[in-house]
């Protein structure tokens, strides 16, 4: 079974953190969420409230087997964090699977790490996609090598399977 | 006196909405609310109300001395509708005057229209504004030629101020 970073503060996305963070536990997966301050409880915009289990100041990407972004306006806030940009480009230079929903993008385009990649994004950030050297692909749900995007919160099932295949690939390599 | 439109809807940040808006009034110039639905109430981050005055497909730049853009998170829903972005980069493309706080910048990025302008702006926004080819100027309030911008709420006062003194300069050239 596999260990999942889950980068997340206020604000994020209800849904799409509660329905990948439900599989992955149901398949067996450890996910630990990262945020500003252990032991914190962060509310989604939706009200839903979680606790924060580590600092991002104190977790290694070595640590996990993949990196998992809910949206909302979690990454917004994120994004200001010079720890959590560099985490997150840490999993994609070791090209560590990395699991993306909506405005979780901002944070690989922060990261520098956008260029080149072809992505499922909401139209709200397609600027600052195409500005960052990524490509829209167009599709709801897209897998580029290491990357997996979701544009939206009504692909979240096909998102999730896609996560989970490519975990359950990633054990049977080793 | 001067009609300054207002581009917002649900989740803006309220102060950067309240506060130059009731110094614009109070300075004797008019404001409308621009949004998605006339007579809508939208709501802010910190929950005030306001209430929609034009539906953003039936508004045109000629009618209007200036443009006005709070932040928070309703730029990032403002920059979904193309009629939206239009309505933006007229402004821009006839140099009439724009006043932009924090995230209303997504705005302009959206609009291709931020491309060697300076600006003041939030960090969360540092990569995609120079992605944009806008450069952050690292002050609190800039202003660029007809592009006046804030990159806090802290700052409003003195963006405020220089809003005003656009206004009233404008005023005595005609």
């Amino acid at each position: 079974m596999r260990i999942i970073a889950t980068l997340v503060t206020d604000l994020f996305e209800d849904i799409e953190y509660q329905q990948p963070v439900a599989e992955f536990r149901k398949a067996g997966h450890t996910v630990e969420n990262i945020g500003f301050v252990k032991g914190e409880k962060i509310k989604g915009l939706d009200s839903h409230t979680i606790q924060i289990d580590r600092n991002v100041r104190n977790v290694l990407s070595r640590n996990y087997d993949a990196l998992f972004i809910p949206g909302g306006y979690s990454p917004d806030k994120l994004r200001e964090d010079d720890n959590v940009i560099n985490f997150v480009r840490d999993f994609m230079s070791r090209e560590k699977p990395l699991f993306v929903v909506g405005h979780g993008l901002q944070l690989l385009i922060s990261a520098r790490m956008l260029a080149g990649r072809r992505v499922a994004g909401r139209k709200s950030l397609a600027q600052d996609i195409a500005n960052a050297g990524g490509f829209l692909s167009g599709r709801k749900v897209m897998i580029d090598s290491n990357l997996i995007t979701c544009s939206s919160a009504n692909d979240l099932p096909t998102f999730t399977m896609a996560c989970l295949h490519r975990l359950s690939a990633k054990q049977q390599k080793k």
